[in-house]
């Protein structure tokens, strides 16, 4: 299958990332408290595999006119087609229409993983990248939408972001469908159509209203010169899109005015009733727990991408000016998003299975969250380093012994294991951040003594102090004790250490 | 590609599993453990993608004569073939084979995460599955091959598992080979028949002794009547295998009489010189550091099935008879393993890159400790669930301002969010194994107040209470209160219910 010459080349496929152990970390740090937040609302762990029969998981991709294109697809050995799931939420639908019936309904749960798109990969977009979602599967109140909406700024919340610094912005498909039916774009033979609007709202933020006005007119010319076809709608028709969209003005601070202009704007449109009613609705849940329009704002112009949304959606968005992927300073945006998704079990099935669910992007969140400053993770301790001086058998024994007493206590601790000398060693410390090295060469065996050398003492007396008194009162970088000392002496001075990062 | 029919069939695909939220947890609780023992060992989390370019990944599946059968692979958009992980070792590999000159030297690191194998799926034998591994990159020294079997000792005590229901069984490579070699097996062209007799001795604690004779001699028949070929040896090289195998007896309490009976045994041919030499080192540093054959144990008999490993092979083995994946009660067997596996990242270079490894089988391991009562995840408590009496906005909103309240304090709950009644509700309450049900209709309304039902003293004392005087010292399983008094109450009972589980 692949070429064979001598000596194959280590490459990472294109459009795929190798994670920092840093990455790790934070990734872990982030997750643990999105889980705990999921867990608190009464949401259980659940988790799918990541091959789904491909027909099973629909063709729901997000701007993917194509059916089948986006997904990475394989053919087993019974002939059937399988694909790497390209989101949670098909995988979901599938295990729910499997299990229906022992299930309790509603039924809450959460789940994150890698998903996969057969895509273009370009800067911060990835074809492998992780989700972590929550759904509630089986009800079609939209109280189960708001409790989605209020989640969502609880978790912001609960990962330090300030309120202020994001908003969960809700809309419901059925207002800007009711809209687009009365501007007589409703049936199966305006779809097309309808995805154009659609697509030239979800651009409101980038293009503003004057970019959004040539979308749904003639068309637009960008920066770059590309011209892009727009919807063609006249004058009349694209004002009434427009008055949907900005109904709401930002400036509301409670919930009853927001949908007081929504009424005045829309109300007299009937195709838009239900929908309204929706939004009304949520917005009373969310007045009621205390979740005013500084967390959770209704706003038509929310449109999101993915087709298969039936009610309500919601988009979480950052408001802070952070760097994004890219490095460029820009109000962040969204980090996550979901709707409510009537018809994905329902297909599997003879009867209706409402749901909604909600799916945040754990990268994205982030390197949201590094750029705040949100993500530390220098608390973590890199291992003390027990410097191999002799190499014979027994004298290995004699360091490895050591190690096995540190990690008795506790103590995170290596034996080196590779073949340098000992100035090699200490950059090798020096290079994993260890704290501490422990060297023990002949002669202090010789008297039962070792010595323990502070690493961040020894580089920020090189490195700083100049200062006579400041170099008295530093601690002493290396100090030579018994070997009954060691873990003692050891924990003494990461304590030290760890004071002075409190500091 | 898929067949349309006007309902999409909701099937899991053959050989992959849905996860219960109690599996989940208990995976979760064991990696954490696991984890935490690699992190005070000094390796740092590491992880790449689950897709790589093919070639990359090599022709090293065990038990595969076929180069590419076992791996699910597809077609790049520029014709290069990607496939899915098979393990966590290829990856690893490739990492730092691209990587090489910013890595420290040697370079510990761990990594969790999906594999998978396009095979036949049977009972326990799952198409993909987990695998947490550590390796260490970059030194040929065996003191971290020895690390590697003392650390697995650590994980399975960090466990929970007793010492003496495990052992880890280290063996090296160079031994067999050197045996094959003295008997006139050495070569390319005897690959073949090496492999053959690898895998006999394989089968050693299924077989016994006498199958393993027989395999390596004209063939052997099993129970079901079916006849494999054996390794066509004379009895004069069968004998100096079994010998090899045999060379330790599993009375050995001290690491100086394996060597010894090793020595005794092999010692005299000069092909075992060099993988005798590293194990009587590796034996030195685990005395050294207090692990005795109760815990790392030299064992000739171990194979460990991948083509890569060069060196010292290892095997976590569950000594406890208990049951398996197929709920048979057996000595459970092997968890893990692993080696030294010089060749797999030096192909991607021009430079020797020796390096050794150990990987968990995270489910199997999991199962284990699931029966063996060491992953209890009792201790998560669901959520509390206010009942929903009447179905108005304004109600609604009532209810939510409860669930509001309850999450603030940190009590997970959630508000019924179905369309069903009281009874049903309750029902709901009693699947999801709440622990208390919240209950506010007209009439408590109108008196500011709510009902407070303890689920769990409730059927208790419908089960169990036959007699007056326990009814008496029960603890009321229904409390009316104020309004104000529901998180104080709530918090109560879970006080009382958390106590009566300790008991």
């Amino acid at each position: 299958m692949a070429d064979k010459s001598e000596k194959t080349k280590a490459r990472l496929p294109r459009g795929f990332a190798d994670r920092s152990a840093d990455d790790i970390r934070a990734v872990e740090k982030m997750m643990a408290t999105i889980r705990s937040v999921y867990e608190l609302y009464g949401f259980e762990p659940a988790d799918q595999p990541l091959i789904e029969y491909t027909d099973a998981l629909g063709k729901f991709l997000p701007d993917q006119d194509r059916p089948n294109e986006g997904v990475f697809s394989f053919q087993d050995d019974d002939e059937q087609w399988l694909s790497l799931r390209y989101d949670l939420t098909a995988p979901t639908a599938r295990y729910v229409a499997e299990n229906f019936e022992r299930l309790p309904k509603p039924y809450r749960s959460y789940r994150s993983g890698w998903v996969f798109r057969n895509e273009k990969p370009g800067p911060g977009r990835f074809r492998q990248f992780m989700q972590f979602d929550a759904d509630t599967i089986g009800t079609p109140g939209v109280a189960a939408d708001a409790e989605m909406a209020m989640m969502m700024a609880d978790v912001m919340e609960a990962l330090g972001i300030k309120r202020g610094d994001y908003v969960i912005r809700v809309n419901n498909r059925k207002v800007l469908d009711g809209v687009l039916e009365a501007i007589g774009l409703g049936g199966e033979e305006n779809a097309g159509r309808r995805l154009t609007v659609l697509r030239a709202i979800d651009k409101l933020d980038k293009i503003g209203a004057e970019g959004v006005r040539l979308l749904l007119g003639a068309g637009r010319k960008d920066e770059s010169g590309d011209f892009t076809k727009g919807a063609g709608l006249d004058a009349e028709q694209s004002q009434m899109i427009m008055d949907c969209v900005g109904a709401v003005s930002q400036m509301h601070s409670t919930h009853a005015e927001t949908v007081e202009s929504l009424k005045a704007a829309l109300g007299h449109l009937d195709a838009c009733k239900d929908g309204l009613h929706e939004l009304e609705t949520i917005a009373a849940l969310c007045t009621s727990a205390g979740y005013e329009p500084n967390r959770v704002r209704i706003d038509p112009s929310v449109v999101r991408g993915l087709e298969y949304y039936t009610g309500p959606v919601f988009e979480a968005e950052l408001l802070a000016e952070i760097p994004n992927e890219d490095g460029q300073i820009v109000r962040f945006g969204s980090v996550g998003g979901g709707g409510r998704y009537d018809g994905l079990v329902s297909r599997f099935r003879g009867e209706p299975v409402p749901a909604t669910g909600f799916s945040i992007g754990v990268s994205r969140l982030m390197t949201a969250l590094k750029n705040l400053g949100k993500l530390d993770t220098t608390d973590v301790v890199a291992p003390v380093v027990v410097l191999v001086m002799d190499k014979d058998t027994e004298s290995l024994g004699r360091y490895q012994k050591m190690v096995a007493q540190l990690r008795a206590a506790g103590i995170r601790s290596e034996m080196y294991l590779g073949g340098a000398g000992m100035k090699a060693q200490l950059k090798y410390a020096d290079r994993r951040g260890s704290p501490v090295a422990i060297i023990q060469g002949g002669d202090e065996r010789a008297k039962g003594e070792l010595q323990i050398k502070d690493l961040i003492e020894g580089a920020r007396m090189s490195a700083e102090i100049t200062d006579n008194a400041e170099w008295r009162a530093a601690r002493p970088a290396q100090v030579t004790v018994a070997e009954g000392e060691l873990v003692a002496e050891v924990k003494k001075i990461l304590a030290a250490q760890a004071e002075e990062r409190a500091k």
